[in-house]
């Protein structure tokens, strides 16, 4: 049993991206949300089609954690689909859900893509979100194969990598590198509510890059962190402890006692991995200098693409109306040294590529 | 009295970008760094030449918080320059330093430009790193009127919006947007020192962000956070504080104890002013969709220019090998609605644009 037609229910970013996967590979996609109009905006830009009632073979529920177990009671209760399976970033809370609302155990397997973009919505949908991520599956003692084995199709339709995990540590896993941290962006961010003109006008890059999770939805976030508290708490509370500890080795005149601190912060930050499981900033950085400005860089990409060299990001570097620009060009290692020849031997100006340096803070 | 001769010593990133400002204004700019081959890495960029003891009008100390006072009573020792300011994060520190060591106050400015970027080192210096940008500084009783007159001008030169502040509130201020985030991020970085595999493996976006500053120096942070000791322990002691409440109420079963956190963390979030003095995300996103991978951007961009567009950054969105990416175009938003036309004109897939909605997390 293969999955030839699925639903999606929900057609946020997640959804919406698992519907495009599917779609690439041929598999009929039907679209339902809660705003007609979103669902018509994935159907729009090649997610599948608006859902009439169609039985199917598998269901993946979108919707945010608390409204999972009620939604798989409704679908299951019409018979919609064979197995149904959902994306919520907790598992605990949404089975508990699913056991109390007298829920089927058999055809519905719990999953979580580890997969997520800074911007939300069909419109930032990507058949290639999952691609080499991990999509973790927490099926019980009740689930039937025949369900997981569905679902664990469509995380490799999907091109992701199945992890079955218990869900209890998953769920203590998310509240390390994503609940307890969101909590912490909010406190850091927090101090910001009160703070004075001179004090904001100081703000740079690292302190948006701190705080940027901390704009989430703070009700959608009260679900997640309720649906997880134990786990969370335990963190937080050890974030807690080493911040009021530094606070008094500062207070005491002993900065050392702050240096372990920031050394274990370097090594735990070096052990996160990068987003398709190799090493974080896995790219190395061309730098060309524009002086024509943006004009230019549809000159600079014809050269690498005359090279037959991918460039994997670019960030452009400029001011508005300013003559002069650098465009930072992300590729793979083995192709820096090529391209950078490439456009030298064009005329342009390229600094020494500076080699896979690890990046430094944006300023103390 | 002006800016004829610099020297700059130290040829960083925030010192080799100030003298890159100085050189497109015609000022001659000698350089210096304890690692020569730095200080010639920035010279072949453009930025000046090696310095061999020449007298200038102002010296620029670009070097760590805890080496000012020591470089600053040297130069003055010598008569090198007849005013000097420094680029220091800290103010307080390196003013007592330089009192300490005999300097002279009359010709000292300290000033700290609030600039930064996420590479270090002289290759990744940029002349408009400081456009629009506030640079502190802080003269004192006895700081000579030319002096402050010339640190001016080189904050000027360099593009920047002079702020007078005294040490202290300097201190504070970047104790709150600066320095205990640097220390929440590394605390809850530390926490994935002992970090399983799964929960490694299940990191997403949002970490890398939180933690992204948690990479820096250990030393140079000691030696910074040393520097402002009581400010950053008393912001560090609120965030512990907040963070201990929060795990106190998921705890007992209370998640919307946690709800006010999480609004005043997307309020104080709010009150980052962007880059260039705008909200942050100033821009409005338009999403192309390239059938053709990275090839086809160079027309892109083409099409832009002709319809004088000024593209501000520019993202790819796609995997090595995929035949699908999608350029996600960061423009004015006044300019949005056209580039969409335009690009719609010419044949491409442009989704509509969502307007200026708020990124939200990258995933829950």
């Amino acid at each position: 049993m293969t999955i030839e037609k699925a639903l999606v229910v929900g057609t946020g970013l997640i959804g919406t991206s698992a519907a495009l996967a599917l779609r690439e590979m041929d598999v009929t996609v039907y679209l339902s949300d809660i705003d007609p109009p979103t669902a018509g905006l994935a159907a729009e830009l090649g997610a599948g089609r608006e859902w009439d009632g169609e039985t199917v073979d598998l269901a993946v529920l979108a919707v945010p954690p608390h409204l999972i177990g009620q939604r798989l009671a409704d679908l299951q209760k019409r018979g919609v689909a064979r197995a149904y399976t959902d994306v919520a970033s907790v598992k605990a809370g949404p089975i508990a859900d699913a056991e109390r609302l007298g829920c089927d155990p058999g055809s519905y397997v719990p999953g979580h893509p580890l997969a997520g973009r800074e911007r939300s919505g069909p419109a930032a949908a990507r058949a290639d979100l999952f691609l080499g991520r991990p999509w973790a599956l927490c099926p019980g003692p009740g689930t039937d194969a025949g369900a997981l084995g569905l679902a664990r199709e469509l995380v490799s339709l999907c091109g992701a990598e199945a992890v079955t995990v218990d869900p209890a540590e998953h769920d203590a896993a998310v509240a390390l590198v994503s609940h307890a941290p969101h909590v912490a962006a909010s406190a850091v961010a927090a101090r910001l509510a009160g703070a004075g003109g001179v004090a904001l006008g100081l703000a740079g890059q690292g302190l948006r890059d701190v705080t940027r999770i901390a704009a989430g939805d703070p009700l959608l976030w009260r679900s997640i962190l309720a649906g997880n508290a134990r786990p969370v708490a335990a963190v937080l509370d050890e974030i807690a402890a080493d911040l009021a500890a530094a606070a008094s080795a500062l207070r005491s005149g002993d900065p050392d006692g702050v240096t372990d601190l920031l050394r274990r912060g370097v090594h735990g930050h070096g052990r996160i991995p990068g987003k398709h499981g190799g090493p974080v900033r896995d790219y190395a950085v061309v730098q060309v200098v524009l002086r024509d400005g943006p004009g230019q860089l549809a000159r600079v990409f014809d050269a690498a693409g005359l090279a037959e060299i991918n460039i994997e990001d670019v960030r452009l570097e400029h001011s508005t109306g300013q003559p002069l620009g650098v465009a930072e060009l992300s590729v793979r290692p083995e192709d820096a040294d090529r391209l950078a020849g490439t456009l030298r031997f064009h005329g342009w100006h390229v600094p020494p590529v500076p080699g896979r340096n690890p990046a430094g803070p944006a300023k103390p």
